[in-house]
C-alpha cells in the first residue's frame, strides 16, 4: 500500500487545492528524505500560482522550510536521519560549469537553473519533501536556535544578503533601499551589516517604512508624498548614493536606482521583473553608459556554507529577522494563509506554517 | 602684442573652422602648456559637432594630442619643457572624491567630469593646449616608441582596453565584441592579451572586420548577413558568452550583448549612448533580473600610471595599434579630414593630423 | 620679526624636548596651513623616538591632528580659513603612480612613501602646521562632531578598518584579533561593522580584553593563560578562523596568525614589524605554501574621501571610538602625556592634547 | 577470478616498483573508472617518493593522466565509457564548505585536501584508475586535441596559469617569474597571456632560460651569474616589478619574490615549501608589513569548467604547452622514466607515458 501525504499544490493558473500525493521515493545516492517541520509562503509563490513560470498541475509549491532528516542516500555523509535542517530555496548541484565558475543559482548553465522547488520539481509545503545533493544543501540548524528563526535562512536572509553584497558598498558609503517588504528589510539588514553609513529606505506602505526605521534605516522616504530621487540628492548632498538595492522587480524602482546611485556607484538587483519586453535604463541617468555605473543581478544564493555564516549571524544576534513573522498558521490552514498572502490582507509580511513534526 | 596660434573650433552645431586664437595664457601652478605634435579625429568630435553636449562657439575641438612640453607651472615635478609628451583624453584632478574612490573619469563627482578637453575646455586641435595636473596627466614617451604609435595611447587603447578590463573575461574564456570600429578593435585586441580564449566579432562593415581578423578574432559575424545571436550560440554550443563587449553606442548592439551573455556572464558597456529617454535592456535575455548577469560602463580612464603600462604593451610588441591609421593629413588640411571622419568616406578608420612641431 | 611657535621635538634617539620653531612658512599653490585645535599621540611616535626611522634632530613629532585651517595656498578650491579640518597621518600627492595604482600610502613609488609627518616633514605637536594638496588630504569635520571624536579619523580608526577591509572577511565569518591596542580595537569594530560572525580578541592585557568586549568581541583570549590556537580551535570547531588580523607588530602575533587562520583565510598585517633580519611564517601552518592562504599588508590609507565615510560612520552612531580616550592634556603638558605613552603608565590607551586654539 | 592490472608503486620511502594490483572496484554512484592513454611524471611524485608526504607502500603514483572512460556510476551524467576523457591532479567534492567558499583545493576544509591521487587513494599510473565525482572532474577532450598536448591540462597548466592569476598582474605589467621549470614556464605564458607588459625568468639552468625565451620572456636571469634583484631593479628602473611568481618552493626564491615586488606590489607563491620550521620574510623588503606587498598562495585549481578553459587556449592555439614534452615512454619503461626524472638526468622536463590503450 503507498503511503500518502498532505501537500499544497497549485492546479493551474489562479489554483491552489490542498491534495493528497505518494511520500516521495527513495533518495538518489547523494540525496534526502525532509520531514517538514516548518515553511513559509513567499510571494514568489504567488507569482508561480498567477502564471510567472507557466502552466504547472498537481505541483506542490513552496521553496522555504525546515525539517527533520527521514531518509538519506548511500552516499550522504554529513546529515543523517534525525538531524534537524533548513534548506535553501536554491539547490544547485555545483558539479555543473556554471556551479564550479561561482554561479550555482544559474546551475546546469540555464539562467534561473539552481531554483528547483516548486518550480522543476515538488516544493516544500508538504509534509515530507527531497532535496538533491543533501551534503550540499542541507544545512544543520544549531541546537540555539528555532526552526522560526532558521527558516529565513532560506530565502529572505541570503536574497536579501546577497542583494547587498552584491552592491560594492564601500564602508561608511550611502546606500538607498527601494522596496522593504521582506527581501528589502533583510536587504537593508545586510547593508548596515556590511558597513554602510547611511540607510535610505523607499517604500510606499508606512508599515513597512515602520519596519525599516527597526532593521536600522537612517531615512525613510514614503513615495507616495516625495519625490524620492530629490529626497535622496537633498539627503546625500547632491551627490547620489553610493549603492542602490532594487528589492521591488519594476521599472519604476528599477529607474530610481540608476538615478540614485553615484558616478561610480552600483545598482544591485534582486528583484523579478516579471512584465513587458524590455526594462528600461533611464539614458541620462545611466551617464549615457559612461559613468561608471554598475547594474548587478541576482537569484538567492544557497549552499550550506552560507547558511552557516546567516546562522552564525543569527546566533551571534547580528540580526532578528523573525521581527517579519507577521502571522503563524498550522498546515491545516495553509489554504487561508495563502489566500491571505495573495492579497497581501492584514498588513502581512511573512506567515509560518507549522507542521505535526514540529 | 599678443601672440596667436591656429586653432580648429566648433561654430555652433554642425559647424567647424579654422581659426586664430590667442595662444594659452601661464599654466596654473600644476599645470603645463603642450606645442602639439600629432593629434587624431574621434568620432566622438564629430558627435560634439552634432549637437551631442550641445551649443558650443569658438570651442576648439580635439582630445587625442601628442607634443612637446612648452612650459610649465612652477610645481610641476616630472616632466619639463622639451619632453615629448602624450596626454590621455581624460585629464582628472585625482583629488576629489571621485578621483580618490577609484572613479576619476567621474572627476568633480560629476559624471564623466574627467572628460575635459574640448568640452570644458579648449582642445588639441590648436598649435598649443593647455593640460591640468601635468604630473598626473602627462606622460613622457619612450625613446623607442614614436608620436604615430603613442597617440593611440590618449583614447582608443585606453578606451578598449578599459572596456576588455570591464568585462570580467575568465581565463580562456569567451568574448563577443560588438562594433569593430577604433575602439571595438582595441577592446578586441584587449580581450586577447587578457587571455580570453575565443574572440568573435560582430559588425556590418567588412572591411572592419577584416580588421577584427587582424588583431585576433577567432570569428566574425556579419549581422546584416546572420543573426548575431543565433550565430553566438552556435559557436558557443548554446551557452552564450562569457563577456560582451559594447562598442557601439545604441539600444540594438546593447540589447544584444544582454542576450548574447550567458547567466553569471558581464556585458561591458564602452559605447556612448546619445538618443531615447531610455535604454532598454531585453527581459528574458537578460534573465529577468536574476541571472547573475552584470552590466559595467566607463569612460576612457586616464592617468599616466596606466598609460605607461600601455605604452609598454607597444613597446614590448604585444599590440600594434597603427594598422588603425587610415589616413594621414598636415594640420592644414584638418578641415578636409574632419569632413571626411564626419561622413566616414574612404572607408577611413583614423586620421592622423600632424602638426609644425612634429 | 619671525613670529614663532611652541613645538614638541625630537632631539636624538631618546630624546624629546619642547622647542620655539618659526611659524611655517607660506603654503605652496595646493598646500594649506593649520593651526592646531587638538592632537594625539600615537605608539608610532615613540618608535620614531626610539630610532626606528633613525636619527631626527629638532623634527616636531606627531601624526594625528585637527585643527582651524590658517592659510591656503592660491589653487585649493574646497578648504578656507576658518574651517574645522582633520587631517589623515598619511598625506599622499595622488599624483604619482603608486597613488595611481591605489597605493596612495606607498606614495612616490617608496615604501610607506605617504607617511610624511613626523618622517619627512614636521609633524603635528606644534601650534601651526604645514598640510600638503589641501584638497586632498584636508577633511571638513561635520558640525555634529567634535574635535575629540574626529581626531580618532587621522589614524586610529583608518589603518583599524584599513586591516578589517583587507582581511576578506566573508559574512558571517569568523575573525581573530590579535592585539588589541587602539589599532586593533578598532579593526575589531571594523571586523563586527564588515559583517563578521564571530571575532575573537587576544592579548594579554585584561584591561585591554575588556574594551575588546565593549567594542563587541564575542570571545576573548589571553595568551598568558591559554594557547590562543589551541582557543581558536575549540572556538571554530577545529577550523581556523576565516581571517586574521595582525595588529601587534612581531613575529609571535604574525605566527599565530597564520596558524590561526584556515586554508583559503587571509591574514591582515596592520602591525609594524621592527626587529630581525627576517619575519617567520610557520611552514607547516602556511599549509607548505599551497593552502590558498593570503597575507595582506597595509599602511594607514589617507584621503578626505575615506575620511569622510569614517565621519559618517561617527555621525550614524555606527561608532565610537572615544572609549579609547583614558588620559586628557593641554599641550603645556606633553612632555608628561609622552613620557606616559612611552612607558604605557597608567593603562594609558590614547591620550589626547588639546591647544589653545580648541 | 579477481582482474589484475598493471601500477607502478611507492614501496616505502626512496623505493619504487612495478607491481600488479586487482582492477578498481565498481565506482560510486557518482565516480568513474578510467583506463589509461596517458600519463606524466611531476616533480611532486619524486618528492612523495623522497618522504614528502610520510611513509606509503603499495601506493600507485601519479596526478597527471588522460584516459578513456571504462565504467561510470548510476547517477553520472555528462560522461559515459568510451569517452576521451583527462583528469586534473586535484579532484574535490564539490560540496563541503571548502569547496562552496572557492577553494575547492582546500576540500575537506583540509589543508591540500583536494589532492587525492597519489595522496590518499591511488595514482595514475596504472591501467585503470578511480575518479570521484566524474562529473565534476572529469573533462572529455575536444576532438582536435590530442591526449599528449591535453594531459597537460592536468597540472602543468592549472597550476602554472593559477599561479599567473593569484599575481594580480595589472594589464601592461612587470612580472618576475621565479623558477623556469614546466610550472614557471607555465606560469610565464600564463602572464603573458594575462597581459604583462614585461616578462622577466630568474633560474640558474641555461636550458631552462632558453625555454623560458620560447615561452615569450622579455629578458632572463642567471642567478648563478648576476643578482637578480639587482638585474630586476636595472631592468624597471629601481621601481621593482608589479608581481613576482614564486615558481621553486624554497626560502631564497621566496625571499627574492619579496624584494623584486614593488611596494603595492603581488607575489604569488606556487612553489611546495618542504623544509624548514618556518619560511622567512625578508623584513625591510616586506617594506616591515607596511607597504602593500600581499603575498598569495595556491595548490592546482580543478574542475571541469576550468579545465575546459584551458583547453580552449590550446584548441585556438594561445599556448602551446608541448615543448615541454622532452621524454617519451612505454608504460613498460616507466620506472626508468621516474629513474631519470627523479635524478632529473639528460636534461629532462616533462617526460610522457603512454598505455597500451592510447
Amino acid at each position: 500500500m503507498t503511503q500518502t501525504m498532505k501537500t499544497f499544490v497549485m492546479q493551474g493558473i489562479g489554483n491552489v487545492e490542498t491534495m493528497d500525493k505518494p511520500v516521495p521515493h527513495a533518495p538518489g545516492p547523494l540525496d534526502a528524505i525532509v520531514r517538514s517541520t516548518a515553511a513559509m509562503i513567499c510571494t514568489s509563490d504567488c507569482n508561480t500560482v498567477n502564471g510567472a513560470i507557466g502552466e504547472r498541475f498537481n505541483h506542490t509549491l513552496g521553496h522555504e522550510g525546515t525539517g527533520i532528516v527521514e531518509q538519506v542516500g548511500s552516499g550522504v555523509k554529513t546529515v543523517k536521519p534525525g538531524d534537524r535542517v533548513v534548506v535553501n530555496a536554491i539547490t544547485p548541484c555545483y558539479h555543473c560549469h556554471s556551479c564550479q565558475s561561482g554561479y550555482s543559482s544559474q546551475c546546469g548553465d540555464e539562467a534561473l537553473g539552481g531554483w528547483k522547488f516548486a518550480n522543476t520539481k515538488d516544493g516544500t509545503f508538504a509534509e515530507l519533501f527531497h532535496v538533491n545533493r543533501a551534503d550540499a544543501n542541507l544545512t544543520i540548524i544549531p541546537y540555539s536556535i528555532s526552526e522560526e528563526v532558521a527558516i529565513y535562512t532560506a530565502d529572505m536572509m541570503p536574497t536579501g544578503f546577497g542583494c547587498a553584497e552584491g552592491a560594492n558598498i564601500p564602508k561608511g558609503g550611502t546606500v538607498a533601499v527601494f522596496g522593504v517588504g521582506p527581501v528589502g528589510l533583510m536587504a537593508l539588514a545586510a547593508a548596515r551589516l556590511l558597513g554602510a553609513g547611511q540607510v535610505i529606505a523607499i517604500d510606499k506602505i508606512p508599515q513597512r517604512l515602520d519596519f525599516a526605521l527597526e532593521y536600522g534605516a537612517d531615512a525613510i522616504i514614503n513615495f507616495e508624498h516625495e519625490d524620492p530621487i530629490s529626497e535622496i540628492m537633498k539627503i546625500t548632498k547632491g551627490k547620489g548614493v553610493d549603492s542602490s538595492l532594487e528589492c521591488v522587480g519594476g521599472p519604476k524602482a528599477f529607474g530610481w536606482c540608476i538615478e540614485a546611485t553615484k558616478p561610480g556607484g552600483t545598482v544591485s538587483n534582486s528583484g523579478y521583473h516579471g512584465k513587458g519586453e524590455t526594462v528600461p535604463i533611464p539614458r541620462e541617468g545611466w551617464g549615457v553608459g559612461m559613468a561608471d555605473k554598475t547594474i548587478t543581478t541576482m537569484l538567492c544564493p544557497g549552499g550550506k556554507e552560507r547558511m552557516q555564516r546567516l546562522l552564525r549571524l543569527i546566533e551571534t544576534e547580528r540580526v532578528n529577522p523573525t521581527m517579519l513573522t507577521t502571522h503563524r498558521f498550522e498546515f491545516d490552514e495553509i489554504g487561508k494563509a495563502f489566500h491571505m498572502m495573495m492579497k497581501k490582507e492584514d498588513n502581512i509580511v511573512k506567515p509560518i506554517i507549522f507542521f505535526d513534526a514540529y
